[in-house]
């Protein structure tokens, strides 16, 4: 029996599927589980399995497939948005030589692994040259695809996390961003200062029962520990495949916060990845439909869903007992203060709502120079500083808790951080809705059923895959486009209630 | 610059080493991480590498490239080697074609993640059609590599693993020792039971103890933690890479020795490839010769080292401290008449060093038969139990006990199981030719040095990479070919001591 092309490109991607799934596991094993002297070998596995999945892909007979799917007119729905995100990742791979897709993948481990002693050590100097290189490869993929795309070459290296993001589209929502929070930010600030004192929680907590919490946390909230684990990790982060996630964390035995908060933050994004349409794995439609959506979902279940004083009443009985807590400072009242506090920091993912943006703003006007080469690698770190300190009044001490805080640039993921800001502005919407249509979310989470709004994010987000582009989704999901008073108005409520 | 042939191969085998690196990563992953949801999705990721690396082999250019490296006069004598170790790796390759090296590994996936229930549930009839699919396809492997190589089906697999193995050379070798072990066996149970009371060991051992106490064992024998890490599998087993030495092992509260022998053993397999000749990484004459001579390095630590009584010296104030010991059971008299305790038992890898080569003889002859197509799956439980009945006089009263109890089959690997017998016979010739060479590996192993043994493994057989065959390098070593005599002279010096 002869195959349709369409079905010849199925056969195909599902293989270019379980080549990339490789890839995401020995990435996570990278973080979380590779001793210090694997690193040269890792690189290579990956630059071997980085080649072969291009290879893969720039195959000369795929765009003839693609030509034949598109014409073909017995394709449903989901088969034609299928071809269609095809299409977009020929696009993208074809767009780059393989020599290229190489020396970057090789770069990015060299220069990762150099990253961990580096911002370890405070010593931006060693890992220059590497993430110059990194930067140098990283702006040559973008002048390719922005050929290819008749993008700029920012745009091109967003389109890659963000399908249809453009900087221009985004720009005139930070900038609004930027001047509303600065005045907020007073208003927060004088608030909390005039309000009742925050009791601190004094420790130490140990990273086993934080770890306990967090699984807990994660089974509540519909993580399905048949299909992925918890392990730790200098930086946080949701990898592994949709059937076998694998979420990170680090602990701090001084404070339990970042580390619950970083749990619940990475279970938003696996939820989103378990939750994809399963009819459809191994196919870019069954895929996650993009990053702004992505980190709607991880800020969605962090901000929205697990900093909401319903949270706190679920979460103080199981905090108590974990940690021994009791008194004034253990209430659900001083716990949510805590939970809410605002505070000029200097590490993003350590950051509140509030002061998040900024973080994202200054990574977003550091990279568009940078792509565009008008920001040299040497001058990241006082361009770093300076920038912060316009937009917060605070300067980093350090590089540590400057530029070299961030994995991202170092493993050549340019023209990712507005995705973190777009995604804030559409968890707020996404919750808006929910709760608008499920009376019963809220009084569900204050006693630990978050089954009501996963039910909701499963059929409005999560079974979604790539069915509809991240507008449409959004669109039918909330009634309307991305309106950025959702989030700010959750602000105002959050932290200047009445 | 035009590349050699020579160099073309280099170049290619680079690849196919890192894509080797990457399967056999996500092998231990599957072992040692992987949640049960992720079986399917891992199988395809490694059927799709072992088809990507099946077609790197079989590339039409490659016959060409290794005639012209084969004429190449200025190669030396270690670049020879390569060339002859990739011929012989080619032969294999290409003697197979594509569709059978990937139906063969989705296979194996799938009968392994059955056999991890079956085992538990004691259920052999659950995994019987997935291990008769897997023999059958091994056969059909069997059968081409046979043809191509010019030898019978079972030494074609044997091959494999036992580069110029025979069955015809090992069974003269395995009649002497079903020959010499039953009276043997007779008189060492009889001298056991006469002499003195062997006190048990009580505990719970904490698993937290075992672990820590393992990986000091393991740091002390010379094993490069910056290369490697110790984790936990069902079937304890040493993986990874040379750079990147993944070992496991199983924990047992009530007795910490077969997790600590476990490891023990392990490590003896993880020095040889940590210590396999840094020039050569990622070319086939920088790996491991072959599994007798792999086996013999992790017997050499386990079996010849580590059960010995000096070694017992340096370990038993360990053990104390470990685990709150002490009294006469904690003696190194009476540990030393513990580790070297000989019963008869169903499971080979707790066997002792009298009854081991009984459990190998029997799956030898198994796995010949079942090759031969003499012996159905269905059969296997009681040919199994006949077998062991025969040889050892006792009767597994489960398959758990029985035929259920090794992964190899399972997971594809018909005839490997010679390489232990064959491993243990090469462990004590070497092992008496190093105490010989230098007379201060004992008394350094009394005190926790390993460094003169691990010298004299480096130099005599780790650092020989694939430069000879197994013959010549084990004749270089220790001056005489494979000589059982030195098995029996160590099982007698040490079970019946005048």
């Amino acid at each position: 029996m002869i195959k349709t092309p369409y079905q010849q490109l199925e056969d195909r991607w599902r293989k270019m599927d379980a080549l990339a799934g490789a890839q995401s596991m020995l990435h996570w094993d990278m973080s979380a589980m590779m001793p210090s002297g694997g690193a040269e070998s890792r690189a290579e596995q990956l630059a071997t399995l980085a080649t072969l999945s291009h290879a893969m892909i720039t195959d000369p007979a795929v765009p003839d497939l693609l030509d034949g799917a598109e014409a073909d007119p017995h394709l449903n729905p989901w088969q034609l948005a299928n071809v269609r995100e095809m299409r977009r990742a020929w696009v993208h791979g074809a767009a780059v030589d393989a020599d290229l897709v190489e020396s970057l993948s090789r770069a990015c481990s060299a220069c990762e692994t150099v990253w961990r002693n580096a911002r370890a050590d405070n010593d931006f100097a060693t890992v220059l040259p590497k993430l110059s290189e990194v930067l140098n490869l990283s702006r040559q993929m973008a002048a390719a695809k922005a050929d290819k795309l008749g993008l700029e070459p920012y745009d091109a290296l967003l389109d890659q996390y963000e399908p249809d993001g453009r900087a221009a589209a985004i720009e005139p929502v930070f900038a609004d961003l930027k001047s509303f929070l600065p005045d907020f930010l007073q208003d927060v600030l004088a608030a909390q200062a005039a309000g009742p004192r925050i009791e601190p929680l004094t420790g130490p907590f140990p990273a086993a029962q934080q770890k306990a919490l967090g699984q807990t946390f994660m089974a509540a909230l519909g993580f399905d520990f048949a299909h992925g684990r918890l392990d730790e990790s200098l930086h946080p982060f949701c990898g592994g495949t949709q059937d076998d996630v694998r979420l990170t964390t680090r602990y701090d035995e001084a404070n339990f916060a970042p580390a619950l908060m970083g749990v619940l933050h990475e279970t938003g994004h696996a939820l989103y990845e378990q939750g994809l349409p399963k009819a459809w794995r191994g196919q870019p439609v069954g895929q996650a439909r993009g990053m702004s959506l992505h980190e709607s979902q991880s800020l969605l279940i962090e901000m929205q869903a697990c900093r909401s004083r319903e949270f706190l009443q679920y979460a103080q009985p199981l905090l108590c007992e974990a940690f021994g807590g009791s008194g004034p400072a253990w209430s659900v009242d001083n716990l949510a203060r805590l939970y809410t506090r605002v505070e000029r920091g200097f590490i993003r993912v350590d950051a509140d709502e509030v002061t998040y943006p900024a973080h994202v703003i200054l990574r977003f006007e550091l990279e568009k120079a940078a792509i565009a080469g008008d920001l040299q690698m040497q001058d990241l770190p006082g361009a770093w500083n300076d920038g912060l300190e316009a937009l917060l009044g605070i300067r980093p001490p350090t590089d540590r808790e400057g530029c070299l805080q961030d994995i991202h640039w170092f493993d050549g993921a340019w023209g990712y951080f507005p995705t973190y800001t777009l995604g804030a502005m559409t968890a707020a919407q996404l919750f808006a809705k929910a709760k608008q249509d499920v009376p019963a979310i809220l009084p569900g989470i204050a006693t630990g059923d978050f089954a009501p709004l996963l039910a909701w994010l499963r059929t409005h987000v999560h079974e979604q895959g790539c069915l509809l582009s991240t507008k449409d989704l959004l669109k039918q999901a909330t009634n309307e486009p991305l309106n950025a008073k959702h989030f700010t108005a959750h602000l105002k409520a959050r932290y200047l209630p009445l």
